[in-house]
């Protein structure tokens, strides 16, 4: 089987949903790979916002069968010289931008190439969609069952994305706020399991909380707008309130610093 | 036949499309039955509000083909003892939290299971995402053929959403506005057929109206800003403005009070 | 092979998808027309703009496969004695209210008919709902294979939209912004081609550029703020920043002159 054969395509893009973008890949795939299978991941990651849409595939995509391919378009340099990637591991196929966002793919043993087919490209006007002109075509021909590896030459050095990675320093816990969901949980970098059971302190942009939960609900019991930790969907660390945005309570974004103290000498 | 050969799955959630969360719904429901159909009935649910969803899902679910899997997770209890419930009518299966979201289909004969199905629940990181880690393994195995009532056991008292019906008294028609739409419409419980042909007077947070019209441009030919009165598409009585929102020019939300005074002493 | 053979059916609408509607129209078209395969165009067109729904139509629909079928319901005139269009291209069919959302589909040799299938027609409850009592039904017939000449007798005058296409005068071309986009692109309607080499001025809402381009990241080795002209995705010009929305730093909506004089005596 190559690694098409399945049929199932995702799509991960910055193209919102109020423009004729989506549809314009969508009918693109389906005219070049009429037995081809669409799922979305989102279309709204804000505007060239490239680390929101690596963490988006990277949270999604290994939900879906081996064999999917996930087709991620949010290309601010669209046009320019920039390369297109396409990356394949064991349980997937990937194509973006060569700008970082398929950096959470690039694990030892994964196959990276430089995408390089302008017999597959189509002669779209202007240079502004590539989603359409380029990336969908290319997409549709994997699906047909093209062969990866003929997709271009082997890339050695792809963009990567600087993440610093979460650090322990003693009784210190240091990361980050990865993702702001749409309910306002606060989801970190920091394993969970980093997080052992006893007294601690969680800092966030000037603001703390010392209570450790399993689920938003079990914070109904405390005093109103408590915020707690919690093991998140994805394994790592969550601060959040019961029923309301922790974000807008405590004004945070993407990007923030987060500080556990394990050990405290804090009244819980 | 059992309930889940036909294949098609529906998703309401409270998910919002910026997220990963609908996507892995998706990817797991498509990796655990590969041949499942999916069609999306909304993610736009406001957060934890499932009276909205239980309306929005009332309204849509009858127009599916006989056989539907539903499946609908607004869950703000996640991760807490409170059960998973799943429902089969005639028309349909339904699966969502037993948190009253289902109250529309639990109709006489009704069959209703308490899902307890830990051989199909996935082992995925913390208690905040059951619609991955729960819902869609069990939808999945209902579409893979899994009989209803393997489910769980029955359920003799699920949550019910309590929900004052409308009222005829006298002269007087009294409901609530269930939905207000994307129109500015705002839709009530009152059943259409309860206003007869004649003079009456709407009112609704300290406005009124005493037309009434069977279509929104019906209205483009009285003064401007009338409000009017109509049958709307699930057969109650609806407000509307023609071409702008009379929920914003009333100031109307979901849940104030409609009153209708039949033969009232009004000039129409 | 009939029109519908195919199977594929895209919707495009100004229903939203927070409201049951979009759902509804999916549900009605599954239930008589098991077989078919959907693809949302984009359900965010303004409530009862035709204009940007007939926009977003003509760009889109090209890139699906020859015989597919287009729905498209933006109809604030639902419910009066307006009619339904159908038109046959050579590429596809189109179904939608007779109210100039189909105009650009009105080309020489089109096939246009205004459906009269009462006995398709489904009796829901008032007369707000077309979308899924009247189109997801005549949709679905095609869908099964009904002949294009079966939905109605020919109309020889359907509605246009009225749109002064653009002009070249000497040294000038007019035109029009004919959509904002996500990014904030100001969408022209003038010919990419008919702006030669050699220099320029666009002039848009008071503001100019006399810079040309070919994609945005272009305009990051310019001073900040810079706008530039490209030819844009549909072969029109474009007018665009780097990282950001023009339209919000102009202040421009869709409709406003653009007006761009040749051989200006500009310094580039």
């Amino acid at each position: 089987m190559n690694d098409g054969a399945l049929g199932l395509l995702t799509l991960l893009t910055d193209f919102g949903t109020a423009d004729w973008y989506v549809a314009a890949v969508r009918g693109t795939v389906l005219r070049l790979a009429p037995g081809a299978r669409l799922a979305d991941i989102s279309h709204e990651v804000p505007p060239g916002d490239i680390e929101t849409a690596a963490f988006l595939l990277a949270a999604a995509a290994p939900t879906f069968p081996a064999g999917t391919i996930h087709l991620a378009v949010v290309d601010p340099g669209v046009g320019s010289e920039r390369r297109i990637l396409a990356v394949a591991t064991p349980a997937a196929v990937f194509l973006a931008p060569d700008n970082g966002l398929l950096t959470p793919f690039l694990e030892p043993g994964a196959r990276v190439r430089a995408v390089d087919r302008p017999d597959l490209y189509l002669p779209g006007p202007g240079r502004t969609f590539h989603g359409r002109d380029r990336f969908a075509p290319v997409a549709a021909a994997l699906l047909r069952g093209e062969p990866f590896e003929a997709l271009g030459p082997e890339l050695p050095d792809p963009v990567i994305l600087p993440a610093p990675p979460p650090r322990r320093q003693g009784r210190l816990l240091l990361g980050r706020v990865v993702h702001v969901d749409r309910y306002g949980n606060l989801v970190t970098d920091i394993p969970a399991d980093w997080l052992p059971d006893g007294p601690f302190l969680a800092e966030v942009a000037g603001h703390a909380t010392a209570v450790r939960v399993t689920h938003y609900r079990e914070l109904a019991a405390r005093p109103a707008g408590t915020a707690g930790v919690l093991t998140g969907s994805l394994g790592s660390l969550e601060l959040s309130l019961d029923g309301a945005s922790l974000a807008r309570s405590w004004q945070v974004r993407r990007g923030v610093e987060v500080r556990i103290t394990l050990d405290a000498a804090v009244t819980r």
